[in-house]
């Protein structure tokens, strides 16, 4: 193993911080004893707990309208690896990158996957790319991918994502992430039935190339960058794909991607409910797809999304295994502290939901004591969870003080000595 | 017959309003021969158009904080037919009425039905009500209807819609339409997956009831009255009920239940993608659900879901047969009039679609000509077809001027002397 | 004194949850004080915190669909004084109820105002009605109230406004809040600036009537009952009718009031910026105007509005004394537990703004370390107050465990055999 | 004058149009002259309407995903005027463009004011670039711009701002345009009372520069590129900011910069009430700031607004001159088409306003007859008013098929010989 940061930098400033660490985390655990939780098994949970971070996350993000890029960023996929590992060995809770293609495109997947692995990293669901041009590509995506009125063009959508399932399997990943940009920004641009019979035909062309163990987790999104409408639109169309598409086709839920005022959460439990939830894209946003770091707008939607989550593990149906993921686009912070951040608080709202009394939770329900039954949340969603994750981080080898020990290592102010500079983004208005 | 409007009334307006109406049509006809169309054809599809007006919309509407009543409200479903008939009368395009039970309960259906046909009215879809409580019912929906926790409510819920669908069968009938109000406010009051377990198991009671040449239309509603999470909140929730219940269990589409920004267009093209579009609940929104006059705040959007049932009709999948449906809330206009008015608004919405150049639009879909594939949508849309509408209604005996013919008639004061008056709602805030 | 709950009771329950109180209390002070803080000084400010009920929301809300009564309900202003008395002696926050006119109209004021003394509670800012009818009144508001364009109609609103001033005297208030329903239903229905000309001008004669002491505070609504355009629609018109009718004139904030995605703190700011600021109606909501309980939807978003309450505090620029008060709905709880619950709610939002280390704040704003900045209140979020609202209610004669108390108490089994049974709601679809 | 395309292609096609526009619109003369309405004085106002298109619009716009660049596309000033200058010869409605800068930086200004006249052109607004960096800048607008905490970031700002007045000044303009990406992405992030007290200070400089004759147009928007919060937010922030600068400063409505649902109309009539109203940025949304073609979503609000604005005309209060501008991001068509196809919506939307029966719709609305009031502004929104400004334009020189003649003319073919080619857009995700 060879850790980007120095153990000792860790060791030393969590050896600051555990004596008050240690006095917080005893007295929660009475408090959790007298409700007879045993805080130890809420640790093991935690522990047990992972997401994936993206690579392209490990950059500074930006708008139509400008990119401000900060000293030091990474430029390359062994850099973003590198980043990444520093997320992985200070939150111990994101032992998986999810790569995205051609973005991350090498020579030899074999030696990536070793070069991860030597830096504590397995690879993550696989992210293809059709709604953008490559210099010198054959067919443009102006017309959309999947769904293209052009038959070539949509070929060439399914032979990249067909080549992202055969890089996947290299790095060893077992997920392929379908999102499209597909859709119109004009009434009558394209005919909204036959847009679906198309991109319908051609991800069934994508889907056949899975391999068994595989799954094809379809994203939706309400607009952006289509403006009037969407081929995969919202999760009653992603659900309607999956379903035809096969058993092996999954749902996947990102935290912007809706209408406003949504339920997000009971889209979550629906997905559940008729064996078709996927994963998660985390992030937070207030107006849009603002990809804002996970619940920094609001941390009790993200609560009761885990609660439903908790809720489906105990109750599997068709069973439970959704694929987590961070997907933000940091356009005001360091990467690496946002990713931190997200961790920690993605790893609070499931701890919280663990912490929810479902007996009494279902009683109520049962009851019709509707106070009660918010109560059960609410008394749940009120703990301060944090000593419960850096007791879980500190036993793993990670940082007690994330986001100080992050700033002891200056490991940004190292980089921007070692990386290339990044230019300044487009700004396309 | 016993038409309420003296037929004199109606041609003696109509004399007047001749001469300009066939100089409009007339030059209309030209415009329209240029790019190929035959007006006549046009009004031959326009008069052939009906919809449904609910007996609840013939009162006046109100909201939680009031109601102001006006006078001569029918208040009895006598009343309520006869207030109909009117409607129908001068627009030639509502032939038949949606009833609500319990509150157009009677003793004698087959009476009923008499009464209304010698009005020229007959029955459209039943509506049963679950979502409030009547006089010494036995169990309350205080705890939901279909999908309570409480067994003998739910129980109580499916006999209540098995009773509408014995009504309707003698009311002539051949739909019935459920919404219920069940939700939550909370996080936490209910659990959102077996809430819906329940109420799919209570559907599938209703649905067995069914007569072979029913269907059942399954209405979604995003909030109201429950403000937190509702069953069967989307268009997703909906149409996988669907789905689970059976071929005759359909999805109806409420303009005013859906989330904010939703491209309502494209969910009639799902919903009929994928079999399940049943019908429609005419009105419109800015907010939530308004229930204001169809196409008063967008008739653009009206007119692009009319270019979806065009097309649908053209590509009838797995079949086109929806039901149209008027349903508003009436809280500051003459209920006749504004359904005369919405009427006439939906019909020109159906009559432009009808102009679309189809080739034109589908060549341009093909090509990726944008602009002139919404080029053809907006030249149809910018037609002012209301000549086409007011001589199909002059033809079979409607009036030119609809709003000018009913003053005239003084119906409403005339009424005012007649009917008993309404007491001032409750406002309930 | 003549408190509605025995003394001896709360005691009681204090007694049993007393030690499980005090070592929280004890945790979380060495935590705090690791901070730098004081958890005794903390308690103080939320023990001098206090908020208004009002009366109205003693009772079950509904909808314009149903509402469904509890047995025990208050059904007159004196079994709604006693039931605020029960919020108040076991939450120790709420000391003042909110009356509303004519809804609860007596004969004889100064008795009244012995009677809420006797049970500990004063009176709060005074509530006009012009948004329903009353039976007897002699212009109807249906064309509007403050606007309308009939003369005879706003003076008949001024009146009423003016009489609800002089009952306010009696009663020891000094606001007058003011809410109009007026607005339209239709484009065109009326003029959007004559109308706003008509509101300032019959409002001007409202603020004319004010006591040198006392505010008019403007409720700003986006929309319902009018579903087109409302008068006051926004902050903006809010706060420009506020300049134009003087300094007494304030805006006050309804947290449900708002466009969809609104960033409401910053509403908080702009008003406190511009010397406006006039207090609030709290709640929450998802979709509309919910008037759910305070922060079960989006605590965050109360927490952040309290944070630029204490910040305005600390900046007072024009002065600083905004009035607080809930306002909800109750249609699904027992009204007095979802204030005992929303009031403890509100004092931790407060409470948690209080522990924001404003000096890091301001540092990192000012050094642009955006994420340092953001977890100075997040810090503050993530702190389980409630150690410290239960303490202060300990010392002062409340409950430590308001809701187990008051089932304990059994209060509404017993007004249910005391008072008499309210009429199911009118269900105005 | 060196107009870009050739009379004699505009004749020829317009005579092969004018034999079905001459029947249009003489049918139409006759049909408005029933109303009492003479056509051409509606066509000699539409004759007089003009409204500037910005340089940038001329160019394919993107999204933060891709920009799909066409063959032909225009990559510096004098290209983009060309591109205008075509807009103007066909449609007769766009003799003026609004520069941005730096984008449209060159040595000599005076020379380029002619450029633009011998091509018919005149300058309007001039547009400051704060929200981006450019090549070589001394301080970055990573931390904003008017609003930055560093003061000599502010500075750069105003000084950039007052560069433009003075470039203004060479090209004839009379307005600035200031719209700031300022915000925030993060609670916490800036101080929200703080950064505005910064902004007005800084924009308090930029109005000291002002020229007698000149206003600053003050633009507000709700998100985007900062998606927590933004400095001048809503229309309440701009009039109050624009209150504190002083009468030369004034509001513009972009109408894709509101929360959803917001009556945009109203708050155009609002800011003409309060003295404030400066000009508009056309456009039309379904999400966000989505930059579509002006009314090609929501026609009908696009005609509600020309309806506030001819009221406005008809009570001028405090004046009424409004600034009108395109403002549209064409990434999915011929920037040129879509100019065209929008200012003919623009242009149709004021004749419609023109065309309502003002003394009805004020009697109606003074009497209280909503379904009259409304009905005044449908039956002028129903008509099909194309033939007048097809007349106008041919009589001034235009294109009665502006779009045909266009494609005619294969101005784009020939451009894209002569042009080069602009690179793949970023992609900034």
């Amino acid at each position: 193993m060879n850790m980007p940061l120095s153990a000792e930098l860790i060791a030393e400033a969590n050896t600051r911080d555990l004596e008050a660490l240690e006095d917080d985390y005893a007295s929660l655990g009475r408090k959790l004893e007298r409700a007879g939780i045993a805080i130890d098994a809420i640790k093991e949970r935690v522990a047990d707990f992972s997401l994936a971070v993206p690579t392209w996350g490990a950059g500074r993000g930006g708008t139509r309208f400008a990119k401000f890029p900060i000293a030091g960023e990474p430029t390359n996929i062994h850099e973003k690896l590198e980043d990444c590992a520093v997320i992985s060995q200070l939150s111990r809770l994101t032992p998986r990158v999810s790569p995205h293609f051609p973005w991350d495109k090498v020579s030899d997947y074999g030696a990536l996957r070793e070069e991860a692995a030597s830096l504590g990293l397995g690879f993550d669901a696989v992210n293809s790319n059709t709604f953008q041009d490559q210099p010198g590509q054959a067919k443009s995506y102006a017309t959309g991918s999947l769904s293209s009125t052009v038959a070539a063009t949509r070929q060439q959508a399914v032979e990249h994502n067909v080549e992202c399932i055969e890089i996947g399997r290299q790095l060893g990943s077992t997920d392929l992430t379908v999102w499209v940009g597909d859709g119109t920004n004009f009434p009558g641009q394209q005919d909204l039935a036959r847009s679906l019979d198309r991109y319908l035909d051609a991800a069934a062309q994508v889907y056949a190339a899975l391999p068994d163990d595989w799954r094809m987790l379809l994203e939706h999104k309400m607009f952006e960058p289509a403006f009037y409408s969407t081929v995969i639109s919202d999760w009653g169309s992603s659900i309607l794909a999956a379903q035809e598409l096969g058993p092996k086709a999954k749902c996947l839920v990102d935290l912007g991607h809706h209408a406003p005022n949504v339920n997000i959460e009971q889209i979550v439990a629906r997905l559940h409910r008729f064996g078709k939830l996927g994963g998660f894209h985390f992030n937070d946003s207030k107006y849009g797809d603002d990809d804002l770091d996970s619940g920094s707008i609001n941390p009790h939607q993200l609560f009761l999304v885990f609660n439903e989550l908790v809720e489906a593990e105990l109750n599997p149906r068709e069973g439970f295994n959704p694929n987590y993921m961070i997907d933000q686009s940091h356009n005001v912070t360091d990467p690496i502290e946002s990713m931190l951040s997200s961790a920690e608080t993605i790893g609070a709202c499931f701890a919280k939901a663990l912490l929810v009394d479902r007996e009494a939770l279902h009683m109520a329900q049962e009851a019709n004591d509707t106070m009660m039954a918010f109560q059960a949340l609410r008394r749940a969603y009120n703990v301060d969870v944090s000593p419960i994750l850096a007791m879980a981080r500190h036993e793993n080898g990670g940082a007690i003080d994330m986001l100080g020990t992050y700033r002891e290592s200056r490991w940004r102010d190292r980089k921007a000595q070692e990386r290339k500079a990044v230019g300044l983004g487009a700004g396309i208005v």
